[in-house]
């Protein structure tokens, strides 16, 4: 179901509150996408971002970068392809193929990638990444 | 500055990110308005919203209602009329004017009314409104 | 599927970028719900919202109500239940009930309705519902 | 005003619906603060982006990069610093250094940069950017 290259794929429909007065998906929705795709990775590889959270750690983003390839519109249902890789110390990264699903395949629409920094909740120090979600990832991208 | 009736107004322009493929405001962005109106109320009459925040206290909200009488689009200048009401308890409300401010006038876009509870922010428990919030709202509306 | 008195339901996970320094869902995210909702009621029953845009249409919210009966969080698994009742001329309205749904049942988190008004997309002019859409709203609701 | 090395800052106070259940401004608000300060820049250098829009064109964004320095909260006040070059034909980019800004002075939160294509409204086609608009954008950068 991913494209090739990519471990996980989510998919979903652009809703009509995503979109701007240009008629087209405002730029901004595109890292709710990815959050959204992040947030499912971590629920069929890793346990949920729930069980993240429930050690009073945190994964924050440190730097986001989307590349628009097309205009995305209203009701248009969406691929978001995601893979993690390079985990060091406290430190792991996404990265992102959008396409367009129809009857007849798929478009790329938009690409980019993701950085994140485990950190303890309350006080927002980077901690390493939990053994058993190194392990999870690893095997999800093995 | 405020409209007849009410005692405060927070003025804003609309944001491209606000606007949907109608070419108009979308219907949520005003309680996200209300909001900026709630936290500038409390900023000028009750030392912010993060007073009561300092104190373990949350104000949920606990009913919305908006009434859109015209189309408002990309960079209007809004002024969001509001004043507080009706302290009970746990319980208190907001009534919203918005109007669109031009050079010759301002003329009445949306109107509407939202109801809040103060809650223990770790149990999310209703508790009395505190006293100096009390007091600060009914010299406010006096 | 839907609940009783509810002629259509849609399921959704609450996404992280919903929620707010409270821990909880914000309280403009159940107005985008409610759209996700709608949008999927008129794609079951009605051939889609775009059947209507292409119409040179659109469908105004004129008003909207939420009620919030209990806290929502991350990842909450929510059912919109939804049904659409009251045509006149160029309006009609939807009821809502927001449930959460677990393993064990569902559960009331919020409740409200929406009033829309069919318009013509250039002026904004309010224009009848079309008589296939009030049929289509009809045939859903008998 | 704006920080060594930009032309233009925006300020504005992080709204509580931007701030996610990490109790910090979830990383899509800034892609909206980056086009609020656009607005503002166009808005004091070029006649607003209106202008822009009412002859029949939209300025695309075909690429967002943002770095997140530091947490930033509900209220913190920020200002938007902001520089536009590098227009060649219909592209253009514009720059930002995001900081938070307190009695004592002010701090790095968050920098990055976008890309833009000016575009016909109705085909979405690339259209070099307007004389007036190169102008304007050269006198405010020299």
């Amino acid at each position: 179901m991913p494209s090739d290259g990519f471990s996980h794929a989510t998919e979903l429909n652009v809703r009509f509150a995503e979109t701007d007065a240009q008629g087209i998906a405002h730029n901004a929705a595109y890292l709710v996408w990815y959050e959204v795709a992040r947030v499912d990775y971590l629920a069929h590889h890793a346990g949920g971002y729930n069980r993240i959270r429930d050690l009073g750690l945190e994964a924050l983003t440190t730097e986001t970068h989307v590349r628009y390839l097309g205009a995305v519109r209203f009701d248009d249902r969406l691929r978001i392809n995601i893979r993690c890789g390079d985990l060091r110390g406290a430190r792991f990264r996404f990265d992102y193929l959008i396409e367009r699903v129809t009857d007849t395949g798929a478009e790329a629409v938009a690409d980019g990638w993701t950085l994140h920094a485990t950190v303890e909740r309350e006080t927002l120090r980077p901690t390493r990444v939990p053994e058993w979600l190194r392990e999870a990832i690893e095997a999800a991208e093995s």
